[in-house]
């Protein structure tokens, strides 16, 4: 019975199934598991269904992976293929699977309907639905809505709970943020805001909740991280103006962010990875305008091949050239490669007949610092893992007549040998601000 | 001599000289003159030099204006029409003049070359120049810098001293701001940058300075406006979208920053006035492809006109039909209606034939309340006056049939009789997500 499932949450004896056990689902199901609720995780993939049921995290979050050990050693988590089964035995069935956009920057729902579609055979009487992905506004009430009650005939809130809450944790961190953010739980009925706000509390029983509308709260996911997109790319545009003017876009930030409560202009650097640069689509296809995140798009886009630009601008055709590149996760201290800049960098690079070595510590695929080091002419800092923080002497030593720094993580002066370049600190020679003794803040 | 300059001013036998008393200039001059310096001030404009000798302010600036009146009673604080003489007088030349765009949005420097040649008369050696008002990136480099060198035969540093100090300020703030905020202090040289320190260190001693190259400093005043006038048009473009699915920006937005630390997105409204949208240009001009700022631009700028259109969507053509706006001033609580969107908004309605009737309680030259709602098919609040916050309860008996309510001032259900519409509020009729009773934050 629907409204008896609050109290089995605050009980434990509630089933939660994840659908969807990739970077948003897993680290859920096992926060969910470590609350004291049974939950089965379901996922098309074998080898990583085997994997967590080894207890093994199939990609790279340290601070889930001793928890994942030990809800699956005590079988409060169990991974399974069997979607049908799975949702059957559950009570509260959260999607967590990919919302991505396909290959012309359309709405890819493909996950989506296939799950709607077992959980058809599956049968909701009785149950909650959670949106956990980031889905497009109009899905709770132009798909969800229709599905539950024309296709199934269940009304909602009465035969069927239905609650959009989503994610908005920054990847490698929900160990923290699945405890301290607020959710927004998006509704078209009390109970089911009832029993979603129940789950969060389990985790977390002093947790802020926001309840509202389902498209709201789908467009306030969306507008969370289209703002901070948009806001990366204006940074972006500030190092491009930078570069022009001959200026370093990182003294130019700190002056105007320093004490001045109204900036809090972002640093520059790549903007991409499975998230930001998607969300923009999912909003911005029901326009046929140009937009301020359609601008952005095109903005945080080029700057992959802006690095390559100013490399050549500076030493010529790269064509035969070796250049090492450091890093191809798309964020620091990840493994995660979907829509990496990086990745974009590196075939940009080899578009134009360069020799590309990678390096990343975290992308088992890819070669050894020394190997990406080894004669190369330029080497591109393009990823701000912690690894990379200390190895300007060794990059300086190796013998490349150029480092292209993206993020910003060294001083100019860490490099004798070396050129050094960066996003906004492409410097015009002529002017020597760059090295005024004037620099820097005066406080009492 | 330069090099005495710094005691002159700590000891307050230095003169300052502020050329241009608008509301950059006047504030300054009147906060420099309370700090204990003696101090001129130069304008081109009669009737405003002898409004300010007699103790009053010739804009709407409440908090200053106290001590304007104890600085010219006391003499400390002198205006002047003639800057040769001036200039001559003192120690310390601040420029303050406009720097606005022209009609085609070019850079306007008429001002700033007029001032230029009055300091050539009057003669520079040994005096501080404080450019203090905003500039397009390479002004002191391309343009002070070589008046000084080329034309004067001055050296920066050794016989003249040059400091590039953006305001950045929030208009009406400056009795607050010009004592907390802090300052950038962009020069070439050592002295120059100590000279300037001095003189802010004179209104606060505890005031932090940031001290850098010019063009840094110009790039930073420039890139904290535009980074708010980016943030303030992706808001509103957030409110087309919530208008688009019949939601409300005011909920949404409130969803989205909740108690969520990485989400700051401000509020939809009308965004303009003298700095905001010029800035942008300043820099923009610069590049021959569209960016980030421009597309912020255009956006920002049709505000006025969705406006209109958003009322006829409603109501059909308004030719005939009389209109009642509250608010002409572009900002709450001031009287400035330079490029205000609210100036082009009544412009618009009158383009389609509106009869327009303007209130605006801080701008003479409008009507009274009363005026303005007699008989007025629709009423739209254009500015965030405080005087407006009440006046639902009249605007909603005067019988219009539309309120359109620009800045989410007012909550729908203050409106029996009046249909509400707002910014980001125009609901579709066929949802019933805006009076869903689930709305609501939820803290344990």
């Amino acid at each position: 019975m629907l409204s008896e499932l609050s109290d089995e949450i605050r009980n434990g004896s509630a089933v939660v199934c994840v659908l969807g056990l990739g970077r948003v689902g897993l680290p859920f199901a096992t926060v969910l598991a470590r609350s004291g609720l049974k939950v089965i995780g379901v996922d098309v993939d074998k080898k990583r269904i085997d994997e967590i049921n080894s207890g093994n995290m199939p990609f790279y979050y340290p601070d889930i992976e001793e928890w994942l050990r030990k809800a699956t050693t005590a079988r409060t988590l169990v991974a399974s293929l069997d979607s049908k089964r799975s949702v059957e035995l559950s009570d509260v069935i959260v999607l967590t699977v990919g919302t991505p956009t396909g290959i012309q920057y359309q709405l890819d729902y493909t996950q989506l309907h296939s799950v709607l579609r077992e959980l058809e055979q599956a049968g909701l009487r009785g149950k909650q639905i959670i949106m956990r992905s980031t889905s497009a506004p109009g899905t709770a009430t132009d798909i969800l809505l229709p599905f539950l009650h024309k296709k199934l005939g269940l009304q909602v809130g009465v035969d069927v709970g239905l609650a959009i809450c989503p994610e908005r944790i920054v990847e490698g961190q929900a160990h923290r943020e699945l405890y301290d953010l607020p959710e927004i739980v998006g509704c078209f009925d009390e109970l089911s805001a009832q029993i979603a706000t129940e789950l969060f509390r389990k985790i977390n029983s002093k947790k802020h909740i926001v309840v509202t509308t389902p498209t709201t709260a789908e467009l306030a996911k969306l507008f969370t991280n289209i703002y901070r997109y948009v806001n990366f790319a204006l940074s972006n545009e500030f190092a491009i103006w930078a570069e022009k003017y001959g200026e370093d876009i990182q003294e130019i930030i700190r002056a105007a962010n320093f004490e001045y409560h109204r900036a809090s202009i972002p640093r520059p650097g790549f903007a991409g990875g499975p998230c930001l640069g998607k969300d923009g689509f999912l909003l911005d296809n029901g326009t046929t305008f140009s937009s301020i995140v359609s601008t952005a798009w095109k903005l945080n886009e080029a700057i992959p091949q802006h690095v390559v630009m100013s490399v050549m601008a500076m030493l010529g055709p790269l064509y035969g050239k070796k250049v090492g590149v450091l890093g191809l996760a798309f964020k620091a201290d990840s493994d995660d490669i979907r829509m990496s800049p990086s990745v974009k960098l590196v075939e940009s690079l080899k578009a134009f007949g360069a020799e590309v070595v990678v390096h990343d510590p975290h992308v088992a695929s890819t070669q050894c610092l020394r190997e990406a080091l080894l004669g190369a002419e330029i080497i591109i800092v393009a990823t701000k893992h912690h690894e990379f923080r200390d190895i300007a002497p060794a990059i300086d030593a190796s013998g490349c007549k150029v480092v292209y720094d993206v993020w910003g993580i060294y001083r100019p002066e860490e490099f004798k040998k070396a050129r050094y370049m960066g996003l906004g600190r492409t410097s015009r020679k002529d002017m020597q601000s760059h090295t005024s003794p004037l620099k820097g803040l005066q406080s009492p």
